[in-house]
């Protein structure tokens, strides 16, 4: 009998499934649901307005994915379910929902049905940025120490300023919610009748750590008297770490799946944590860049401790025994995205279509071809906030050297080449803090399909990157902590060794090319810390 | 009989005659052509290719304009050679042309037909950049005093380095040529026999002062050694301020005019000079700005002073016993130009051409309905580098600001504000170098037809600007000066008085406008001095 696995990646806009052999490693079948309620950031359901920078989605969303996907990559694979001894999800996050006891969504409820608080936050929402910075103000003023953990700032799309929201604008949610739980998490309670709060989620949107535990109960009740007690009623705190599964199948769990009660679920976990054993990134040494929408950076080390400058760190969430470091950039993809779709000329369109070829496509086959440095054109990445290191979503984006010569393309390759040295002043920030890199690995929807943008990174960063050859890496480590999981591997290492991602695409800096970029880098470091620190101009303007 | 007075106006790209009734001060008729050969930057007409950077002319163009719309504007008022009294002509500048002692421009030669520099160098030919660098470092290196009139850079645009220019690629024309003239002042010669050289392009582009002369020799030498005896042979050294006349038509200038032999031929001036006293700018306290391509500030004083950050000044060249002072901004409308072509997508450009609307125009409607700072960008004007106050063409545009939210009229606003602060910023030079400002009187393509960017430009400046209601300021100035060198009128005052353009429409400042454009304006003037001083980055990348 085949012994197979399934990983679930929940994204922002659908939830795949992959199911895998979890002896040879081959990925039999996928499966891909669009959700039916996608991003809601206008009307609920039933027409009821919403306000800007809102973005919430529907929790059934999720539960058709088990629904439709499952069954069809049993049906492709003519498997049964017998033969599926291990699942295993991974979520968006901080994608927090309130629910009743029971684990009912507040939304499915008919007299919340016009409430959105009673719905999913997805982790965009950015309702919450006035709570965000009156929760950092007073962290500030206490001195609270976890601050310095997520770069002295609190984001707006981290769970306390969105439970905050929810109280203030919605007491009666807030009064009526058993707990407020990660979507990721409220399945593990749907489908095993046990529930986790992982590590993974608590470490990086609760301000959790393992050592100094969430934020005290004084700088809630500081914040606002009626958080009080939050933690440990409402928010759960009992935290999983990434050596417990997260339970087995009850009766109801399988309804949902049409797989067997009992089989394994793995712990949940954000998409981009699931994805490093999938990509065989396991050990201390190799970091892994995601390179899409946005950009992450993750590299493990044996050390928990505060690295100036980047995200945060969550401990034991990943792989046993190890500290998972994170550092992210704000805007990468939908830099790009913003470009095109506001700056192209129609003659550039036009001329596209004439040769049946996408816009991006398009723009870097021109870009290709200018020499490093030939535009005279240097870019500040930060047309969505700076993540890391400054931990400032007030920062903007900047473009100097524009003459009245100035191409489309050559403003399109800037704005990669200014992603690239985010990426590097990201990587140096984790050496600085003493954490070691000797190798890069990469994935994510660029990443695969942009050769210009990866041997800039490459020549940026001098140093070869490996693009993994898979695009469901969250996904296929479900599957792989679903093996664990299942106990077909005695550790998450073992069982990435067997079943990871092997073939890439080696990208390797070219001499000349580097030693210009570092001459650009200077100057863009320059105009950061200028811009970052120096100058507050982004913040009055 | 009516008196009658011809302005000719000799733009970039065509020559535009103004028939003036001198007496009622009455625009009678008007009549433009353009150029046969128009901007050779291409090839010559016999195919010889040229050089990137080049801007050539054929002066036999400046002829026709002469011989085609003279007859037109008498035949539209049905008016005889008899009843214009005098011509007056105004010019681009520097644009240079090399010439046979008895006038005849080299190229009208067969043996110099293929040869680039036997032609008029047009004054945005930027051919010479090489040797305006050199020609700088040695006036550096030597002190020379005159430099600091000029901002401390010469331009390639200017007299010296496009004759160097010759002396190096074509030094058989450098032989050949008996002057090498400016077009304004070459049409004197041939119109009435006797040699101009009007104060007013030798003060603004051949670095004389009538205290100081011109550059001495020994510079001159150390340049190059065959530069040795430039002033006074190849270069007049005869200087006419503009109080005397060019002089009378001669029978040649009859013919070539269609007038009488006799009619009275006012010294030539630069397009923008010209203008002031159409615009009725005649007296200290008011300035005139000129938006076009781009912009020109320029305004009188009693007296002759080094002003820092102004282009520079001509004694006695517009108004006789005031000194003309000139700042400037390279890129103005060039800028929007730029934007339009390069930066504006498709489903704008589709959109605007559905309306039947310019694409300016239709940005413009969009821009206007912005709120002062709503965008959060900010820029500096500086995309065909910077005339004033820094004169340093290697400086560049910048853009701040940038989000993923970011709409491309809110790029367009940012773009025109920055050219509003980079006049005030120019107006400021004046103030403070003690040259009065009460009033502000603008004209210009732009200036007409752009409400958005008048009422910014007021809002800004936080001062009145009169939009004067003519587009022919240069042919308009140049008859009044006409009529007074026919003796019509004692004085170009006098003169201006009772022939200018005296309808406008008047821009006031918006109070709030103008308080939240004062904040922005100072995170202009950190970013400018930043940039322009204390991190040379824009000449680095």
């Amino acid at each position: 009998m085949k012994q197979y696995t399934i990983g679930i990646d929940y994204g922002t806009l659908s939830g795949r499934a992959l199911l895998l052999d979890a002896v040879t490693g081959e990925t039999v079948a996928t499966s891909t649901l669009e959700y039916p309620h996608a991003v809601m950031d206008r009307t609920l359901p039933d027409g009821t307005p919403l306000e800007p920078r809102s973005a919430y989605q529907h929790p059934n969303d999720y539960l058709d994915v088990l629904r439709v996907t499952i069954p069809d990559v049993l049906a492709q694979a003519h498997a049964t379910p017998a033969e599926v001894v291990g699942l295993g999800i991974d979520f968006t996050c901080c994608t927090l929902l309130p629910i009743r006891e029971d684990g009912k969504p507040l939304c499915f409820e008919t007299q919340y049905q016009s409430e959105p608080h009673a719905y999913v936050k997805l982790w965009k929402h950015h309702g919450a940025q006035e709570q965000a910075d009156r929760m950092t103000e007073i962290a500030k003023e206490r001195g609270e120490g976890w601050l310095a953990r997520y770069g002295g700032r609190l984001s707006s799309e981290w769970a306390f300023p969105k439970i905050y929201e929810t109280l203030l604008k919605a007491p009666n949610v807030y009064d009526d919610a058993f707990r407020f739980i990660e979507a990721g998490d409220w399945l593990s309670l749907l489908l095993t009748g046990r529930e986790t709060h992982a590590a993974c989620f608590a470490g990086l949107k609760f301000c959790w750590d393992d050592c100094a535990g969430f934020p005290s109960n004084d700088y809630l009740t500081a914040v606002d008297p009626r958080l009080s007690g939050l933690i440990g009623t409402k928010v759960c705190d009992k935290i999983n770490t990434v050596d417990e599964i997260a339970g087995k199948l009850t009766a109801r769990g399988a309804e949902l799946t049409g797989l067997c009660e009992g089989t394994a679920l793995a712990l949940p976990g954000p998409d981009a944590s699931n994805a490093m054993p999938a990509l065989g990134v396991t050990a201390p040494g190799t970091m892994l860049s995601i390179i899409g929408t946005s950009g992450v950076l993750l590299v493990h080390d044996y050390e928990a401790r505060g690295v100036q400058g980047i995200c945060g760190y969550a401990n034991r969430s990943v792989v046993p025994n190890l500290c998972t470091y994170e550092a992210g950039q704000a805007g990468v993809g939908d830099s790009f995205d913003w470009f095109v779709k506001n700056c192209v000329p129609a003659h550039y369109t036009k001329d596209a279509e004439a040769q049946g070829m996408n816009i991006h496509k398009y723009l870097r086959q021109k870009a290709s071809k200018l020499r490093v440095g030939e535009s005279g054109l240097l870019a500040l990445d930060w047309l969505n906030g700076n993540r890391s290191v400054l931990q400032d979503a007030s920062l903007s984006g900047l473009i100097v050297g524009l003459h009245l010569g100035t191409r489309p393309e050559e403003i399109y390759r800037a704005l990669i080449e200014s992603t690239a040295f985010g990426m590097r002043r990201c990587m140096e920030a984790f050496i600085d803090g003493g954490i070691r890199i000797d190798a890069i690995r990469a994935t994510g929807g660029i990443a695969k399909k942009d050769e210009l943008l990866m041997q800039i990174y490459a020549d940026v960063c001098g140093r070869e990157i490996a693009v993994m050859d898979t695009d469901q890496g969250g996904a296929l480590g479900s599957a792989i902590y679903a093996a664990v999981a299942a106990g077909l591997y005695p550790s998450v290492a073992e069982a990435a060794d067997a079943l990871c991602e092997k073939k890439s695409i080696v990208y390797k800096p070219i001499p000349e090319n580097q030693a210009a970029y570092d001459k650009l880098y200077a100057e863009y470091n320059k105009l950061y810390d200028y811009f970052g620190t120096t100058n507050p101009v982004m913040k009055k303007i």
